[in-house]
């Protein structure tokens, strides 16, 4: 029996919703996507603008989905910068450390929403996450040296109303249904495209 | 002649601060990393807690390289969430976007090094980033779609005082020594360990 079905087939027991996730919309959504799979097609977007430096500011406001175009319910921002014992001015987190916010964030939002629908009630997700790289990549200081992230690690602390075999599983098929963890572990092909003037 | 050396060889007449980077410096620390690797060595980290449902928080504070620990200027914050149409309550970016936010600042930032490592003085420099993703896959209702972006696009509208070649060469040029482009192509391994209780 596979993780998709045993979760179906507990939640079709009793949907409840429980620690901020509406499990009874969560598995309506599921079940609209699978009769009509074209609503499953997303894109999202970030808008960055360079500020100074190492220094940018990117906006993400609207996204298609579901059949439509949507628009958040803020305009979120975001900065980067380099730290200054990498010469920037230190004004928001590194690229590479919105990296391990976006995985952080996207396992726990998983354990949260498998938790429900498994009919676990939560009381504490944090995580610890940790990525380590060698500069001599990006510095071009050596090509046996990749730019990235040679590997992360990612610790868990994690408690609910069920025993640690069930928790430890909730993070398994978090891992298995993550978009940011597939993204990280298996990579995305990216097209890049240069337009110049004012 | 590799672009490592052409940099190195135009850098050697005149390292200028432009734009907002501080090109002395810069090349001092690709000559001190150079001359000392373990100088090289970078752990970058994130500490992530779940607020309710699909809502995270993560702190970026300290992180280690050039041989010891560092804070940042801030203790920086960041949240995510999934909107509504994904069942989240929308107070933050969703985990995919931050992935697109840390691409565009990261190849941003890159430019703006490069840039003034060859001597080009910026005046602008915007992205647009896009991911394509089928949430058959997160959702498990389909084998074959994975979970994460099946393509990200980034188109960048670049002014500075060089023609559109060597506009266009420095983008090139931040691609090849982006970490988090490396990342988000090729994959990096991701390790998750879990520990229960209060």
């Amino acid at each position: 029996m596979s993780a998709q079905t045993t979760v179906a087939a507990r939640v079709k027991k009793a949907p409840v919703a429980m620690h901020g996730v509406d499990t009874p919309h969560l598995l309506a959504t599921i079940n609209a996507v699978g009769a009509q799979p074209a609503l499953g097609k997303f894109q999202f977007r970030a808008k960055s603008r360079w500020i100074s430096g190492t220094h940018s500011r990117s906006t993400m406001s609207g996204f298609f989905g579901a059949g439509g175009e949507h628009q958040h319910k803020s305009r979120f921002e975001a900065e980067a910068d380099h730290p200054a014992v990498l010469c920037g001015a230190d004004n928001a987190p590194l690229p590479v450390e919105w990296v391990l916010h976006a995985l952080a964030s996207c396992l726990t939002s998983g354990i949260a929403n498998i938790a429900a629908a498994r009919g676990v009630p939560l009381k504490k997700v944090e995580a610890t996450v940790q990525g380590d790289i060698d500069l001599r990549g990006i510095l071009g200081l050596s090509k046996e040296v990749r730019n990235g992230y040679q590997a992360i690690k990612v610790s868990f602390v994690i408690d609910g109303d069920a025993p640690p075999e069930q928790l430890a599983a909730i993070v398994e098929q978090s891992k298995a249904r993550s978009a940011v963890f597939d993204i990280v572990t298996k990579g995305v092909p990216v097209s890049i495209g240069v337009e110049t003037g004012a």
